[in-house]
């Protein structure tokens, strides 16, 4: 679809103006993306976090069902994102003791499958989102110098580009 | 609301179950939350955004309107947020040749106010996560090792619980 | 997928955790749902709705198209249902006299098709759902004791797993 | 509003058409709903969930959660309904060994406030519908039978025109 | 808020990027807004839609019903919009035999009432839309030429910067 | 699907009532719509706006963001329409100081494609109903008697009932 020589932000048409990929010529495939992000925050929230949780598990299943919701509305959140029917979202979350740098919190990772005509890593990393954002949101009574870090794609496969792994 | 000495998460009942708040009889009060938040991307990705934003300011505009939409949006993510009207949203980009750590990318702000009985922290740190995911999405085709990393809340101000400043 | 004996709940994973069902190797198949449900009312309520409603039509319409759209939004509201792409909907509604039990009403039915990996059962049901709940918002001024009953499926066809008729 | 003796729908106008009642004249009153509803099982299913249940609560969670944001919703759901901010809303869920009948299930709860204009009946009985089609659609695997009943408002208090205790 | 003499677009900072106006030292006043649009057809279809609708009313319903649903979600349509409690929704549809220059169809009016910090213009003039997109949608089939037209702002009032009035 | 020898409106089946078109016997095809509209306005707001444009694009980059976001969304707004994976939605703008009568204004085009059992004019139409609203949005402040007009289908391809160009 792009003649020039140069990497190409897809998103951008010929006169840099924003419009929606056309993905009508492209076969539809299996597809599937996996994604990560954290939630870092004081070794005394997580162990609140831990007790409360290993009791009822209230806060993990709110924070996995929200971010399989969020997945499932990708296209109303990122304006240029195809909506896509997904058949599979599954959202996880586990305690961490050591993120690196000495920090401690959540981890969180999605896996998002379609059989369609474009990607699902954009829902993968909306479902991580919201996901930290509603550990946050619950933990927020209790800490107020939280972070939410390194939300980025881990694998990418399905697609006519080939497949992607980081890390 | 709370009679024990120990800290609580403010979203589990007396039984550790998912609630929300009850904000029935805290005050109106003026409001403000300032969040932000960064993508990591690789030099020439960063290079490639800027000189196309340059020309037409689409990446970061887009971005913006997608920050402010999802602010508009939040207790339809996050499940136990208040929905609230907000009196103000302001998402800014800026491009940063050094966000620690040897990386470069992108910065967002947000900045979220209300007339409300409870804080608006959850606003703009999802406006800062949906700007942060729709920038991602532009420059995903030529960069597939991006990050988001750092999303944080800066300030809040107006609440009963006093004010916050991180930083 | 599931090596156990016993019957299992099918959004459980084998840790007990929720998540959406994969349904990538399914194959695509037409499929339809026809659910029912029941707004009981009082005689006089009931008189008052068939009066009005035989001049304009007004309540039975606002409950049928507040039911297909609501249709259309189910996996927006069922945190583990698939988003589909739904052929046909349709809602009925009609006066019941008898109901059962001495009390009388308004009868919801709703079909609902697609042509997908997955079932629409939970469409049909919020259909009526929804409908019911929309009657009910139209004569709560004069009926405070209403009940929603007997939201039930009639009937599922299509599936992998056998067709069902109730009743 | 209404100078007829008779009681009037207050949805329609003059005419018999639908619209949003006005309230512009109602005062700010702080205002709650209680309702309820059923989820009629068979027995083994019933006892599954429990089982399930008591190890993670994730089904009860799942649904607990889908009724709070379901009521968020009712405006978009509801077509007359007016969109309010609520200041709380919680959703309790119980297993019922006898729920009349012979049958058995789970009862659901929701109490809702605001500090508005006008009630939140309908947000109440929309989070008791939202929340039993997601115990029903978490166990429609091994039940096909089951039955959504007795959806109903139980109280009403803070309007202008009086408090409504059911049962 | 603006302090140069030339007439500015509010949506624009200073920079001349887009924010939403930020309205929270205006004060709660109470508003309404009066909008009106036109959907032109062949009179062979105005008179089918005045047949029918004549019989059930169905057409103008759910134009009626989909206007009232759309004014609700203005905020999630129009990026820079603030979200509003509506106090009143009114759409009224009619068929005209003259709209001017020889064309026929059906005119469309919403009245829109908040008691709110900023007006609700964009409310009333997007239930209009969608009402006249219903319109449109419901005809098509036999109709390939429609146009709607004339969507305008007729009055405005309890704003801070005066009343309008047009025509 | 339609005996009788007279035009009729499809989404109202024998009784005169509205429910959603069934297709589920239709081919997958791939379909394209293409729409347009006009904003009108004094010669002093398209002059405001085409200088604030010129320098940084933020209101067509508003208006037409707003636009695709609008298209995806059509089965939300418009009652009886079909939701469908859209593959491609462009949404321009472009100034006209010349619009018939006199006027001046912003001209809006939108082209829509799917791969699908059904058409998606109705998506083009909504993507230009939005983004002239969003231009009304961003221009109200200045310009209080601005109309839009002349939203109609350009063209239509790939359905079973033939192509469409009108004009």
């Amino acid at each position: 679809m792009n003649m020039n020589d140069s990497p190409q932000l897809s998103h951008l048409d010929e006169h840099g103006r924003a419009s929606m990929v056309d993905v009508s010529r492209k076969p539809y495939t299996e597809r599937v993306a996996i994604a990560n992000g954290e939630v870092h925050m004081s070794p005394s929230t997580l162990e609140l976090i831990t007790s409360r949780n290993l009791k009822k598990g209230d806060i993990f299943t709110a924070a996995q069902l929200a971010g399989v919701m969020a997945a499932k509305r990708t296209a109303d959140l990122v304006p240029l994102c195809h909506s896509l029917d997904l058949t599979h979202i599954a959202v996880e979350l586990s305690t961490k003791e050591n993120l690196g740098g000495g920090s401690c919190g959540v981890m969180i990772t999605s896996t998002v499958r379609t059989t369609s005509k474009t990607g699902v890593e954009m829902e993968a990393l909306t479902a991580v989102s919201v996901a930290a954002l509603t550990v946050y949101d619950m933990a927020k009574s209790v800490d107020k110098t939280m972070r939410i870090s390194n939300i980025r794609l881990i694998e990418k496969r399905g697609g006519v580009s080939g497949d992607i792994i980081n890390e």
